[in-house]
């Protein structure tokens, strides 16, 4: 039985997604026309029967999601916002590409309404999407109850062949089948075409056999061009799945209508002038207007708003009905919606003094989880395979996220298996807290994460405040050797803007962290940690930790200041106690954080960095960047060495006695000459 | 008809190999002994029947490959390889995981003799070893004749579940079945065993469905631990199959032997002492004695050392018959072997003048590849996708790589479509240079090389001369936005060890950066190329690049030096001008490669950033790192913008006047004070 009614303007407001993408990207001179034309059909048939939103509330909480993985193709997602009633005008397409537009050159979340996340680079949109979708299963769980289905909406997205080639996107894909998430619905756009050509130039495998591979539902419509009855079969079809994700392989013509159609000359440059006039003269439109929509459009499309305003209403009537009768799951999710964190979450972080044991920080990372995720319920955890090595499962989330039928878990649990699948978890993440209601933390070395540098990078540019616990932070990880010791890392992270890579030197600067990046609600946080055990340090405490570099250990007239980091510190106290043996009054500065350190105020920093004596910086890794904040830098040259860690550390002269030779040499260097302290600067930018 | 003759020693061999894996971990107390163990009969069978190598040249060429692409079993690797004779002692087996040893904790090409790949970093082997194919396919179609079946050996690749969660071997798969790689077996072994436990938590997808979907022949062994027969069957049958690569799904035991077989709890830690005892009297060993090789196993594998130097000799006399009938053939390969490059090749890198037009350096790069190609026939190229707008085809590589029966090219094209799979074509790279013979340049937008990370640390690491055409290499692409317009990657490049990061400003530094790239044999090397047009400028040359910094204007008693790169460098020379009017001297320094640089003499560098007035860095980057080389540092805070990229220059301050303003700015900061170049240190590292 159909499941699509037709309705006489269809065919009108096709031709308007077509004819409005070609004049936006025609207007910019810049984009890419053919992929919104191959795919206004099913744009049409998806935002016109099937996605439940409201226009007129973007952030409706249980609206559909959906993604646009081929964010390249935005003119099309452009288009469907205006027509739609989001707050994008005709002026806005106008602009596109333009300086500070609504409509840049790639859809960015926290920029544009209605957009869930930045797309463009692309896998990342795909994996995003599973996210979004385990988001859902996982607080429809939590929170729906008999009669109350207050979380259940699904999720769209739309896909190239350029994801699918992606490995971020295969391991995502792979994932969200062992999850069996029935609430997520791919559309893949299946055009033959990318930018080098046809895809039989590189991208001949059988996608359907691999989706089934992964555990998906698959669909096809061989006619994406004009079986709008066949594209709405197969979404009731994928809607009706519900133990699996679904993927309909749509075949279309990319650039329809076009002179160049179904070729890649229509990929990614503006249609030719006298190509517009015989599309628009082929659909019916005038050839001498740009930025034309018929009244019948804009009536059809109000349909859309009006559907999803009801459904917000009901909604918002059946989460009041909620409140009387679960006052308190509505209390919490609510308040999970809004992105407030428990009143008073912070005291349960642990504090530490000097005499406590040695601790390496991936354990006292541990033992905060364990203190904050029974008060955080919206902490969803998990690691790429290495749950036992990150240490980041704790009692609080001891119910894996899985599938009911896997008997190992359920869709309440709070800690998800990621399989060792780096890129995947981080973009997945990303999708996590887009959803809302969710802080996702997730895990593995720290050398790991250049795995997933794209999706840390999109992190950032969009706010998801996604929280990396990265262990095994250095050579102090020892026998792994140089393939599994960062060196680069940490300043690839420390130059992402609104990354905050944290080190932590102990157990107090460790709460801090963790403190700092659960009220930073718009930024990534990475947190480096050791293997190796750490003591704690006179001087530390969370309060001081959390400005991001702070005087652990002071002197009056100092003959040098030690700037260091994480397992380092505690060298740096030992050498500056050789140090005053010998004389030489060696202050110690402590900078967990450099973004959170560069956000407080200039006199706080530059007392914390002061002019007056040299300044040495002390790190087990690459040297770059730290000559922002020092004068003089001790660290690695070249990559690490397997072996027992002390001795690594021996090896490279990251001792208490040679790190004391090298601050003599330092003081000495600098004896006599007036020094100003480098964050003295004629200029800021 | 079976294709195994067992042999008495067999049983004795394997226990061999699984004793002395156990007690090489338990010597170090550190190690994965699980993986060795359960892939002690495939290993046995694959060395002692199949692998054609000789153990003492492990450098000959037509030698088979193999890798251990989940290298963290390495101890089996380096067990074989001392039981097969290559140059690792039973001392060197003691010394595993030690500092400075031939044995570290994963396997390190260039490091030790017989290991053809570094791996650990999971995925990287795999893809490795579809590059390892691809150039044997490519060097046979172009070398081998009638006759002379020169280059015909077989790529073999262990892997385990991890390596198959990845992406980046997905990537690689995909395309090695679209490639048709008859040359490639991989082994799987399927224990059902990840760090996180049973497979069953994250990885249940079909995996041979998913192989069948990218085109590989698969087969499945059942009784991976004891079914010697059933394993040598499954090689045969793969080295029959020459249109598709295999994939033989091995079921293995984790820690055969062992009482806690079959569990992660013998994945990545040392066996018990009782339970090695339990071990070794199982298998008839002395449980009071280690590391202990029975003569007969030694006797066993000296077949392979015969074997392999008689196929070697054999290789020899083709050769030399072969430099007879085909004297040119056999000089260029024998030449590329050798990996030298052709003599005076260098003469035909493009020279400019001033007064030549601008161009956009991915343009200039094109031209230089046009001019090289053809006198390097080692360079084989490709881009993830973006050939049109990384210009990297050009007449010499017009014919691709591609199998025969897709009519698209044949395996002795030059130029290979890596489809949209950045991380897969780094690592695949990384596999063809490992080959030898031939030197890879592969490209992407500069943005996009961090999805690769993972692979280009590896080259680094690895030392392989793999040359990254890296377009669109900041805020001057424009309209593409911040998604695509990077900020962290130049820093994040130059801080990794042994990468050669250029950003040339011109034709000249064009052709340095690649002249020094082609000469540096054991070094990657990527180019960040503008998408905007640059003017050729008066002062560069191609020798004074190839310093990797240099003085471009010089002035006498300056009051500011302007140290600038790529695109940045005309706006440098602007500002210059424009400060000369007003009476502030400003030398500029252009200081294409930061690696290259760090290696000229010190009296050199002091020369080119010396002492005497402020220096002011410009890059349309993150400033991270430039306090190394200057005093104050103009960059990008941010991120960039979506626009016409004069406008996004221009809302970023990177202009003439600006930089104009900002140097008067410094100037005036840094007078009548004694300011000494950044490069002036107490110590070097």
């Amino acid at each position: 039985m159909s499941s699509f009614t037709p309705h006489p303007a269809d065919a009108t407001a096709i031709a308007t997604i077509r004819t409005l993408a070609v004049d936006t990207v025609g207007k910019a001179n810049s984009g890419h026309p053919g992929a919104p034309m191959g795919m206004a059909p099913v744009s049409h048939v998806l935002f016109s029967r099937f996605l439940n939103a409201n226009p007129k509330n973007s952030k409706w909480f249980n609206r559909d999601r959906f993604v646009l993985s081929n964010g390249h193709a935005c003119a099309l997602q452009y288009v469907l916002l205006h027509l739609l009633g989001y707050k994008l005008s005709l002026d806005d397409l106008k602009q596109f590409r333009q300086l500070d537009s609504k409509t840049p050159g790639h859809p960015e979340a926290n920029h544009t309404d209605g957009i869930e996340v930045t797309t463009g680079p692309l896998g990342q949109g795909f994996a995003n999407g599973v996210g979004l979708a385990i988001a859902q299963a996982h607080l429809g769980a939590v929170y729906n109850k008999d009669g109350f289905d207050l979380i259940n909406n699904f999720t769209y997205v739309f896909t190239g062949d350029g994801c699918l080639m992606e490995g971020v996107a295969s391991e995502a894909a792979s994932l969200g089948g062992h999850l069996q998430l029935g609430n997520l619905i791919v559309i893949y756009d299946d055009n033959h075409i990318s930018i080098d050509g046809d895809t039989a130039v590189a991208f001949t495998e059988n996608v359907e056999q691999r989706f089934l591979a992964y555990g998906w539902q698959v669909l096809h419509v061989d006619d994406g061009d004009s079986d709008l009855e066949g594209i709405a079969n197969a979404i009731t079809e994928a809607k009706k799945e519900t133990k699996k994700p679904t993927i309909i392989r749509l075949r279309t013509t990319i650039g329809y209508g076009s002179k160049q159609q179904g070729t890649h000359g229509v990929h990614g440059a503006p249609l030719k002038a006298d190509d517009i006039v015989n599309l628009k003269n082929k659909f019916g439109f005038n050839p001498d207007q740009t930025f034309q929509v018929p009244q019948e459009t804009y009536d059809l499309y109000s349909e859309f708003g009006k559907r999803g305003a009801a459904l917000e209403a009901q909604w918002n009537a059946l989460l009041a009905e909620y409140g009387k009768k679960y006052p308190t799951e509505h209390a919490e999710l609510t308040r999970r919606i809004a992105g407030k964190l428990t009143e008073g979450w912070e005291k349960a972080l642990p504090v530490y003094k000097p005499a406590d044991p040695a601790v390496a920080s991936r354990k006292l990372s541990e033992i905060v989880l364990s203190k904050i995720v029974p008060e955080l319920p919206e902490l969803v955890g998990g690691s790429a395979d290495l749950t036992g090595s990150n240490l980041t499962k704790v009692k609080g989330n001891a119910l894996d996220f899985q599938p009911p039928s896997t008997g190992l878990g359920t869709y309440a649990g709070t800690y998800i298996r990621y399989g060792v699948r780096e890129h995947g978890m981080g973009a997945i993440a990303n999708g996590l807290h887009a959803y809302g209601g969710i802080i996702p933390f997730v895990a593995t070395f720290l050398n790991f994460i250049s795995y997933a540098s794209g999706a840390v990078r999109l992190s950032a540019l969009s706010g998801h405040q996604v929280i990396w616990v990265a262990t095994h932070d250095s050579i102090g990880l020892g026998e792994d050797g140089p393939t599994h010791q960062p060196v680069e890392t940490a300043i690839a992270l420390r130059a992402t803007p609104n990354v905050a890579f944290w080190r932590p030197a102990d157990g107090n600067e460790t709460s801090a962290a963790y403190y700092v990046a659960l009220q930073s609600k718009s930024t990534p946080s990475v947190l480096s940690l050791s293997r190796q055990n750490l003591p704690n340090l006179e001087g530390s405490t969370i309060e001081k930790a959390a400005r991001g570099g702070y005087v652990l250990h002071d002197e009056t007239d100092e003959d040098l200041t030690i700037v260091s980091t994480g397992s380092e510190v505690a060298i740096a106290v030992e050498a500056a106690s050789k140090l005053k043996a010998e004389g030489i009054k060696t202050r110690i500065v402590s900078l967990p954080c450099w973004l959170t350190f560069d956000q407080q105020p200039e006199d706080y920093k530059l007392s914390v960095l002061r002019s007056g004596a040299p300044i040495l910086s002390l790190e087990a890794l690459s040297t770059a960047g730290w000559q922002k904040y020092s004068h003089e830098q001790f660290g690695l040259a070249s990559w690490g060495a397997s072996g027992p860690y002390l001795k690594v550390y021996e090896k490279f002269g990251i001792t208490g006695s040679n790190i004391a030779a090298v601050g003599k040499k330092v003081a000495d260097f600098y004896k006599g000459q007036k020094v100003v302290s480098p964050l003295v600067k004629a200029f800021h930018l």
